[in-house]
This record gives C-alpha cells, sequence and structure tokens, in this order.
C-alpha cells in the first residue's frame, strides 16, 4: 500500500523510451500491493503499470510471475500482460530494482462481494487453472502446509497477546493439518492469493485478474479454498452458504471436482484460514511501532478457521453430493 | 504520500452518480500530497482526481482552496478545476470526510529543475499573482513569521540533536527577521508551496499547477523567494545564479517587480528558508518511530539559510539593478 522506491520523471521518461508508449503524459505512485513500488502511467497510447520490485520478492521468481501473465493473457484470461522492450525483454532494471511494464486493466475491486460476484469468480478461477495447465515454470508454494510451522515459531510466543489461549489453538490445529495434509490431489498452476482486491469488475461483468505474486503450482481445490475465505464469509464473520455454492458451482461448470477434491475441500479451507491467520499475526507482532500500514486483524481468520473446525463435509458449502 | 481513508467501489460509484462523468472504469489511491487522501478516476468522460481532505486540513480553509482554483482556471491558469455535483456543489462528503471531485492535469514533475523550468515557471507564477487578483476570499498565512515562533519552540528543546548549536542559531535567526520582517510590499494571492512536485510540465511547457493547499494572502515576492529555495539550488545546496536569474527575469516580464521588493528579497529568501526548515525540523522530531513515511532532511534549508545570510542585495539573484 505504498511506494518504497521513488521514480523520478526523468528517470520514467529514459526507461519508457525503450517501448512503443508514444510520449509520456503523466505518471502517479499507486496504494496497490503490499509488496512492491507501483506507478499508473499515461501515455499517448494509454495506459500502464510500472512495478518495481521490492525486497520482498525473490527476483529468481520474477519471471514465473510475468512469464505465467503472458501465458495466461495469451490464452484468453484477462490478467495483466508484460510489455517487452525494444531489446526483446520484459523484465528490466530501474532505480536499481528489477522493474517491469504491464497493461492497465479497467474493472474495480468490490468491497462487499455479492452472489454475482462469486458466481463470476468461479468461472474465472477454472478457467484460469484449465489455462495453465501447459505453462512449462514451475513455483512451489512457499507458504503451503510446510511453511507455516516457521511461521508459527516466529509468533507462538506472543500469539496470546492477541489473543488468550492461541498459541496453544493453533499448534494443536497446525498439527492436525500436518497430520492430514492431502498428498495427492489434482493440482497446476493457482493465484493462491485471490482476494477481492485481487478482482475487477465492471458492473456484473469480471474484467480482470491481478497481481500474481503469490502464483505457484498447487492443488486447485486449494484455490477455491481461498475464494471461500475470502469471497464468502459476512462482514460479521458469518459464512454465507449461497455464496459459496455459487463460486463451487460456477467453477465446477468449467472444470469438474474430483471426488477426492470435495472431500478435501474443509480441510483445505481449514488450511487457508490458517495460512493467512500465520501471515497477519506475524505481521500483527513485528510491525514497527507507529508505522502507517495498520495490519490486518488476525482474528478474522481465527473465526473462519473456527467455522471450518465445524464443518463435516463439502455440503457446508452448499454443494450436492 | 499516501491515502488515509480507504473508499471502496461501492461508495465511490455511489459518489460519482452525482456528477457527469459517465461510467467509472478504475481508481486507485495515488501517493501525492502529504495532508490529504487522492485516488485518481478513470471514467467514460476522462480522468478526475478525488480529494479527501484528512484532519490536518481545517475545513474551514476549504471555500478558499476549491474556490480559489475555480477562480484561477477560469483566468486561464492551467491548474486543477473542482467540478460541480448535480446539486451544484463542488465540496462534498463522502466516508465522513470532506471531498471533491477535481479535473486531472497531464504532466511530468521535474526531479531536477533545469533552466527552462525556472523560466517557465516564473512567468507562470506572475500569471498567477495578476490571476488572483480579484479573487474575493481571503486567507492568512498561518507559516508567515508569526507562525515560526510556536514551530520553534516545539522543536528548541531536541533541535541540537539533529546539529549542535542549531537552536541557538535558530533563535537568533527568528529574532533577526521578527525584527526586521517588512510589513508592506505588494500582496495578493500567493501558492506559498510552489516545489517541483507541484508543477507539471509536458517537455518545455509548463501544463500545470497543482496543489494549493497552502494558498494564502501575502506578499507576492514570499512566493518568489519559495521558488528561489526550491528551484534553484543543486543536489549538493550550492546556489544556481542563472536559474535564479530565468525565473526572476521570466517572472517580471509579466509583473513588474516594485523596488521594495527587490531590496526585501534576500530577507524573505531567509524566512522563506527558515519557513521549511522549522517544519521539517518538527516534522523530524515529532514523527513516530519506524513510520514508513521518511521525514525530509531539515539540514537541507539549513544550508539555504545560510547561503541567504551571506547575500548583500537581490544581485546575488542574478538581478540586474
Amino acid at each position: 500500500m505504498a511506494v518504497y522506491t521513488e521514480v523520478s520523471a526523468e528517470d520514467l521518461a529514459c526507461f519508457v523510451a525503450d517501448y512503443d508508449l508514444g510520449e509520456l503524459l503523466s505518471f502517479k505512485g499507486i496504494a496497490e500491493g503490499v509488496e512492491n513500488s507501483n506507478y499508473l502511467l499515461q501515455a499517448e497510447k494509454g495506459s500502464y503499470i510500472l512495478t518495481l520490485y521490492e525486497k520482498r520478492v525473490a527476483a529468481e521468481d520474477l519471471p514465473f510471475f510475468l512469464g505465467l501473465m503472458e501465458h495466461l493473457a495469451g490464452r484468453g484470461i484477462s490478467c495483466p500482460v508484460p510489455l517487452h522492450a525494444g531489446d526483446g525483454k520484459a523484465l528490466r532494471q530501474l532505480c536499481g530494482r528489477p522493474a517491469a511494464l504491464i497493461s492497465f486493466l479497467e474493472g474495480l475491486s468490490p468491497r462487499r462481494a455479492q452472489t454475482f460476484h462469486c458466481s463470476a469468480l468461479g468461472a474465472a478461477l477454472a478457467r484460469m487453472h484449465l489455462a495453465g495447465a501447459d505453462f512449462p515454470l514451475q513455483r512451489r508454494n512457499a507458504l503451503s502446509v510446510d511453511g507455516w510451522r516457521p511461521l508459527l515459531e516466529a509468533c507462538a510466543g506472543r500469539a496470546d497477546t492477541v489473543s488468550p489461549g492461541l498459541a496453544e489453538a493453533l499448534e494443536s490445529e497446525l498439527k492436525h493439518l500436518e497430520a492430514n495434509w492431502p498428498d495427492k490431489l489434482p493440482a497446476g498452476v493457482i493465484h493462491a492469493d485471490l482476494f477481492p482486491d485481487n478482482v475487477f469488475f465492471r458492473r456484473e461483468q469480471l474484467t480482470g485478474i491481478i497481481d500474481f505474486y503469490f502464483a505457484c503450482n498447487d492443488f486447485f481445490a486449494y484455490d477455491l479454498a481461498v475464494c471461500l475465505n475470502a469471497w464468502c464469509f459476512e462482514q460479521d464473520n458469518a459464512f454465507n452458504v449461497t455464496k459459496a455454492r455459487m463460486l463451487l458451482q460456477s467453477y465446477s461448470r468449467e472444470r469438474a471436482f474430483s471426488e477426492a477434491e470435495l472431500e478435501a475441500l474443509p480441510l483445505l479451507a481449514r488450511g487457508s484460514a490458517l495460512r493467512f491467520l500465520l501471515t497477519r499475526l506475524y505481521d500483527w507482532l513485528h510491525h514497527p511501532e507507529g508505522a502507517f500500514v495498520q495490519p490486518k486483524d488476525p482474528l478474522e481468520y481465527w473465526k473462519k478457521l473456527k467455522f471450518h473446525q465445524e464443518v463435516r463435509g463439502p455440503g457446508a458449502y452448499g454443494l450436492d453430493l
């Protein structure tokens, strides 16, 4: 939500001269994405996003992220496309940082998801999973089950300051997930962070999916589990089964679930809730005193996790088995 | 440099429905302005800036700021213009804050001012001073000489932690300025914060002046003194007399200086340097530990102030008397 690297007009004019954009008319640092610096550029030929990759993004992952966007866009998925400079390269350098110029997508992210949003999301997610099938690069999910214990260990000593008993409850949940996490489900490239912030709509139509910087290879159903958590709870953390049904039904019309995927969904939803709980808890406990960016409430995900712990089967998500 | 109030797509769509923009296509929080929350909107009819006024801006000053922009734009000055909603109002409410929708200006702010920038700036500043002559509202300059002592008092106890001897030097400088500050010079509406950030160019042409939220009634020559400090020193804080000459000469071709204004220029330049030194020093000493926004170096203005202390007359700024 900030601009970490300040780019001058002079540096930028020099950078974009290698692209075919026409004259640069304006640029503004934008408050988008937690990890990188982003600028919205307006040039004679249109609008673009300039992203400078900051230290939290591993430079060796950038070919995966940029290549994936290009691959998906080439298969009809509406997502940002990296532009190639005159030298043919999409990944370049600006102000000492890896940088890429990316197409701009119109659309608005909903603050409060409606059922029609969930329905459109399900179909788009399934199409994205199918479109990624022949993407040749691989990236493991660093924030899946084997990444959670180090996070918990970094938080456990102070977790109870956030909510009494939290450390023990998280330890017990993590043990359960480690013991029961599936090792074989349909898998491929997933988005892994598909929150409403990262999906654009124009009225009822989904116009784009952005922010592929957590994308990785993992179970397709895990992406659905992330969406169940991010799209199907109300503001008061009550689960909205209608939204879940819309999401899953419209997904399944594009890509049918296997029985094993359906059976795994409650566990994957617990895992996804724990993943966001742990990263939020980490940020909550480690953010600098007085920092401007207010960390997100980890306990929102604790409530979601408790909901999934009570779920006895995928029927709770609105599916007729 | 941040978005303080987060506006949802739903709230925004509702807000802009009262304007004649066509459909809203996208909006991004932008890192512009220290005091307010700003969004760049793209709609069917063009691009706009939405500003939500945060607590540091006094609500009673908003009619002055918005009215001034409209007044100046009506007299051919290229500056943002507040749009009027269907109810005729330019100043409205959004998310519990005063808010205005303002036209978007193309152009880029130079990081390193060149002589041609200074020349264009001088002419635009003089035209702005003339265009403001019949603006009916008044606002006193809260950051002129009588506003500096409270700032110094809030900093004096710790000023020496920034640079040994600074507190005493500032006290002595402020006494000199209080004793010698002019009380009668040509005056009118001034911008009072005309840093390169606030001036847009397209190639060599000045395309706009923005950010009128320090505008007030004060000496015209004080605005020039601000520009001398903000535009005519090099990165190493060496004064560039050629840039100063371009600035002042092109100003004087649009609005001739009085002799008293010329004589006062070195003192006004000291005052303007002290004003930015004090506000930066205040922010330096009072910013929260670990805050994301790094305060600007107050000592840059200490070096500029020392330059002006040695000046014996306006000839040092490149003027032939």
